[in-house]
């Protein structure tokens, strides 16, 4: 796991802050849920697999000795607001929009650009069935994406229905469609012809797998559907109404219906999204619908379509493609005071005061040390001004501004010193 | 521990926000670990008590069933910055001054204001032993909360050498001293007779528990101080100094020094703080210099002096003084485009695309129900106003809006609707 030093925090913070006043913007509201679960609410919802991989808590007190473990730390955001729905339901508004940015922890092997405690910013529709409630997400996570400078994302659009409906048309048993779309969802990072061997070794006749590889291959021709049984045709109808509602929105022209998207996680019900850029194996993150997972919590089923960004991949491409902002703050202050003895410091106080009261954001040098070193501090700081207070300005209620960047100094009456560091931060 | 539901995250948010931007402006850089740190990381830092309180992870995989921990929740946020600094120094510059605002977990049974999950919000200046350290921090915190609009705390400050001074003075034998303090600390919450007996209790002479109670409550008058030793001779030096550098700040008028002030934590090795508000037993926050802890992690001492501002506990009072601002917006949506029939869906996407552009916050109401229905539900949500799209106005590429609010509806062209709404938004 990590920490994030004051860079770091800052390039996240401004990452979030984008998608967090993009997802607002559509009327989704924020929710946060505790780090820590009741070991039952998370056990079961993510497969073996997941299981293993959740980090449980020992029970404390007299209980700790027994190494049983009641509790758990968050594995993702879904389960826990299909928690939170059925436990506050009463609270919530019957369509709640809601996004959330938290961490969550999984137990995987460290690697490069996967960490054991992530950020996952996800957003999500419950309560309306409505194909608004995707060509809406599309459309958010399109404006997110665009307002952080991506211009080259593609959503990838899908219906787990039609995978169903083509998988009985080439005649895979329906107890294998699971198993075999685990396999399929690897067409992106694993070659056709190893992906073909996985799906026989699942049991997948060898005539059936490659004709379902060359389906998903194949460019995609929605006539050749037609020959789909009825609920395959439902479903294709249903992407083309996302298309549809999505024409008019930033999500218009980057969606593509792919037939080879079958995304991992076996609770979804309806249209399936991922978002992919060029150059970057995976995804910047992937959703869908899921109408029966708040049900396992609540006992009444209530429609829900959701999709989760991943900041640490968004991070790290906008780092390497030099996607952030020049003008984001990175230095800890505008300007640093500067004192030549002990008796100044207060003086330094006061004036700092002043500076902060003029919207500066001020740093004190604690120590009287020789005036080079406090500057050259400043200096390495990225601290773009030096504020100088020796006996003359303390005496006149002035002050001396040193300006680093284009090494000019200039003395101001103390009350206009701030405009004036203001005026020249935006201009040098 | 606790969901926070859309309004709870936005009051939290509101209030991080503000300190935030405080601490910005004294140049405080942000820093963020994570939520778990190595189990040896945290043992041992926080007394016996402490070490029960944290919450222990199980190793994973074939080690689970040993029922051992190798992991634990993050307990504050002062040791992991001690972790940090050891483990980052090359990284940091010399003078280090970070804020964290992150969330912390001790198994504490719950009660009224008190939470296993919980939000510090620390602040703390590394690499200088100079009092215009344990000033600005004071300075900071007391901005801080003038910003959040409390304008009756007080600043209580003491000296950790000057406690044992007294101590000394009054012959508490030095083994005595830090089980003495654990009980003076209770003065603020315990009748003195009973923190009286306590310190008889624990091993204190009668009559210096006595004339240590009647120090303590006494009128603060340092010149009695003046017959202590040298060590206490220039802690008071070093409080009077504090005094002095945060005169011309927002703290000049709230520091009292307080003797009673003790604070529990053990690793306080000068000036100590804490923020009082008037009818509310505990504080806000406290804080004081640790020269030595850092020293416990780098092996090479690193002056540090900090505060920690409870965020639960400004919530609760700022909930209960009714303080946050009338202005922070509540409601999920600025507006609410509502449509008679689902062929207008489409047209309600884009129209609603059209008004986020213009900077507002925008609800497509997904289903095409009777629009009454869909009025009732903007209007039950708080949200000022509903676009509606009738046939009339999609081929005029119309929208009427509707105030809410005022009960006025008004026809614009769809381009200059968002300009319309949110002028009547500051108006009415």
């Amino acid at each position: 796991m990590r920490d994030f030093l004051p860079e770091d925090v800052r390039r996240r913070e401004y990452v979030i802050g984008v998608i967090e006043r993009v997802y607002e913007s559509y009327g989704f509201e924020p929710l946060e849920t505790p780090a820590v679960e009741n070991i039952e609410t998370l056990l079961g919802k993510y497969g073996d697999e997941g299981n293993k991989l959740i980090f449980k808590i020992l029970k404390r007190g007299e209980h700790e000795a027994t190494g049983q473990a009641d509790l758990a730390l968050r594995y993702d955001l879904t389960v826990p607001l299909a928690r939170v729905v059925a436990e506050h339901q009463a609270k919530l508004p019957r369509l709640f929009k809601r996004y959330q940015i938290q961490p969550v922890w999984r137990a995987d092997r460290p690697a490069r650009g996967r960490f054991r405690e992530f950020y996952q910013c996800d957003v999500d529709s419950m309560g309306s069935t409505s194909p608004t409630v995707e060509a809406e997400l599309c459309a958010a996570v399109a404006d997110a994406l665009t307002a952080l400078g991506f211009h080259d994302f593609v959503i990838r659009l899908n219906h787990r229905q039609l995978l169903t409906s083509l998988l009985n048309y080439l005649a895979v048993s329906p107890d294998l469609h699971s198993s075999a779309l685990v396999a399929v969802d690897k067409l992106d990072k694993v070659a056709p012809d190893a992906v073909k061997k996985e799906l026989c070794d699942r049991g997948v006749r060898e005539d059936s797998a490659a004709s379902l590889i060359q389906v998903m291959q194949a460019p995609m021709d929605l006539s050749s559907l037609r020959g789909f049984d009825d609920a395959g045709q439902r479903a294709f109808e249903n992407l083309q109404r996302i298309q549809e509602l999505t024409a008019g929105t930033s999500a218009g022209d980057t969606i593509r219906v792919d037939l080879s998207l079958a995304r991992g996680l076996s609770y979804y019900t309806g249209a399936i999204m991922e978002i992919n850029v060029a150059n970057l194996a995976g995804s910047l993150g992937g959703g869908g619908r899921y109408d029966n997972l708040i049900g396992m919590f609540l006992g009444q089923e209530v429609p829900a379509c959701g999709f989760s960004l991943g900041l640490e991949r968004i991070l790290v491409v906008m780092g390497e493609r030099g996607m952030f902002p020049p003008t984001l703050a990175m230095t800890p202050a505008d300007v640093m005071v500067a004192v030549f003895d002990a008796a100044g410091l207060p003086h330094a106080m006061r004036v700092a005061d002043t500076l902060r009261r003029a919207g500066l954001r001020v740093l004190v040098y604690p120590d009287p040390d020789k005036i080079g070193k406090q500057i050259k501090y400043a200096d390495s700081r990225g601290i773009p001004f030096v504020a100088l207070l020796g006996g003359n300005e303390i005496a006149a209620g002035t002050v001396t501004v040193k300006n680093l960047r284009v090494q000019t100094q200039q003395t101001h009456e103390q009350a206009a010193a701030g405009a004036a560091i203001k005026e020249a931060l935006q201009r040098d």
